[in-house]
């Protein structure tokens, strides 16, 4: 078997979930878009709601769509995207709750679907989704009177607990809903951790939910396991996959692992990542190909059949160091590729 | 409708392809590896065997196993990962041809599938697969007396052709095979283009028949078309997205569309990215988000709904500069959350 292996620890997603979920005194929502993050949202929503979770975010309606034939009537599915044109029928029919972001939008939403939920996402100072200030005057009195259960914002520094942004946007946020009975969520994960001036009625995690940074004391959630296929000699002046980028100084053994940039190995992460052969750290040489990475084992005492790319010792954000991203975008780029397991089911 | 929408040209690649077979004399293949590049290996192998290739090319046995179900009996499917321990039962139910990369693998094969086909790739300089002179001197005789069908290398330079490493590759190759009566095969799109002294039996094009360089005369393949969610004025001063990485000089508006770094748009593409609304080339502002990319569409006279990330104006090449890395990687970083749609089926 040359097909690397992810693995996804449920249990650490539903502790992750809780831990946040003890923090604060509100609802916990979780944010379930783009797959759950690349580890799959028909596994991974389930899990959260036996956990507790009883409010889901995603992205757009499609997924909305999706998340509900997975979880079934009940948990509350809120749509970041808000109400797009042609989105109503799936807004009905998988009973979706629309984040609405503009005046477009809100007439759209209350034209086609009149008594319908939704929430309204305000733009404090982000400038990428939501209603500006002035909007939401013109049209706050409109939309409490109709059946809007959730007002929320997004916070865009929340990863750096010291920026000044962050209590702009609080400030900011206030401003906008202060004395509007209606249940309001401004943060993510990292600004769950800014205590409680922040929590308002919902948090909102995502990436603390899935083992990533701001949340330092995340329990780890994924691990890939790569296959070698083989092992060669190099001697000095030997170069090591395409264009000749690294050439051998000194002899050494090299392995080719069987995952590439197609399984999300970001190919600009090449020269500064590692991987772990036991006990030992091993080089990426070489750039890395659609399939294949090479890999310096000339330390390694006795040979595994596989290599460990992330888990107990390395995390999504030591490799989102290297490749100089997040930890998000590695999870989102793990691609379809691997045997999946999942554990804790 | 928030969802994206990537749509494949099938006739294009069966163009391509065709295009690429017309240049040798010999079988032309078709390199399907990573679900035919992110594009949908069900949708594009039977378009290419419509065309009228014959043997497909996979990364892995599993991939190998997931075809052979896609084109039924007859094409040869070749894996480049070879034989690997657990694979016999893949192999031999699948017809699948193993391209053994080293002795163990030979010894592998021959043990547990004797007299099943298999091809032997040979390391001539790449050092990332395929067996070394010293290994395949020792094994030649005993793998031609065996069910060889093919004998292939790889280049690690083809992209440039103007690489010393290409006429070394070369040479090195024609002294391992020689004299030696079996099908060869050393090159993939590359390598193709540089004439028939590199075309031996077989040629093996990937990236060309998607639509990409170095195949400068490619028909283009894929377009994305990325709906706008939402308009927005900015003032001076105003900060757009994560980490008030931009910030605005003077007045313009910024549209928020409907795609991120889960679909495949680099995190690290931001800062040099552009899309396309109508004819007005529209920069990228702020940090790429997980669902979300900010656009400057201050010069934009008539708003579409949607702007093309991809197509006719901004090939994945662009895209790939732009990101700092190469149009197989655009493609196989494009993700499972667009709606596709197929043309030429």
């Amino acid at each position: 078997m040359a097909q690397a292996l992810l693995t996804i620890d449920l249990d650490a997603i539903r502790a992750n979930w809780r831990a946040l979920d003890g923090l604060t005194t509100g609802e916990t929502a979780a944010v379930v878009k783009a797959d759950a993050y690349g580890l799959g949202v028909d596994r991974v929503a389930p899990a959260l709601a036996e956990a507790g979770a009883r409010t889901f975010f995603v992205a757009i309606a499609e997924e909305g769509a999706a998340l509900r034939k997975v979880l079934g009537p009940g948990p509350k599915i809120c749509v970041f995207g808000g109400h797009m044109a042609g989105d109503a029928e799936m807004i009905r029919e998988a009973e979706l709750v629309p984040m609405i972001n503009s005046i477009d939008q809100m007439l759209r939403h209350v034209e086609a679907l009149p008594g319908h939920a939704f929430g309204v996402q305000l733009d404090s100072g982000m400038n990428r989704l939501g209603m500006e200030a002035a909007e939401w005057a013109a049209l706050r009195d409109i939309a409490i009177g109709q059946n809007l259960v959730l007002i929320m914002s997004h916070l865009a520094c929340q990863d750096d607990p010291n920026h000044g942004m962050n209590a702009y946007q609080l400030q900011t946020f206030r401003q906008m809903t202060d004395g509007i009975a209606v249940p309001k969520s401004l943060v993510a994960t990292g600004g769950t951790l800014f205590g409680r001036d922040y929590h308002f009625d919902m948090t909102r995690p995502g990436i603390g939910v899935y083992g990533g940074r701001p949340y330092m004391d995340a329990r780890p959630v994924v691990e890939v396991s790569v296959p070698i296929i083989q092992v060669r000699e190099v001697s000095p002046g030997e170069s090591v996959g395409y264009g000749n980028s690294w050439v051998a100084r000194v002899p050494g053994q090299i392995a080719t692992i069987s995952a590439g940039y197609a399984d999300g190995v970001l190919r600009g992460i090449g020269p500064k990542a590692y991987v772990w052969a036991n006990e030992t750290r091993c080089k990426v040489v070489g750039r890395i190909s659609m399939d294949l990475i090479g890999v310096d084992v000339s330390a390694v005492t006795s040979m595994p059949d596989r290599v460990e790319l992330m888990g107990q010792r390395q995390s999504i954000d030591t490799l989102a160091d290297a490749a100089g991203t997040i930890g998000y975008e590695i999870l989102t780029s793990l691609g379809a590729r691997y045997a999946r397991r999942y554990t804790g089911a």
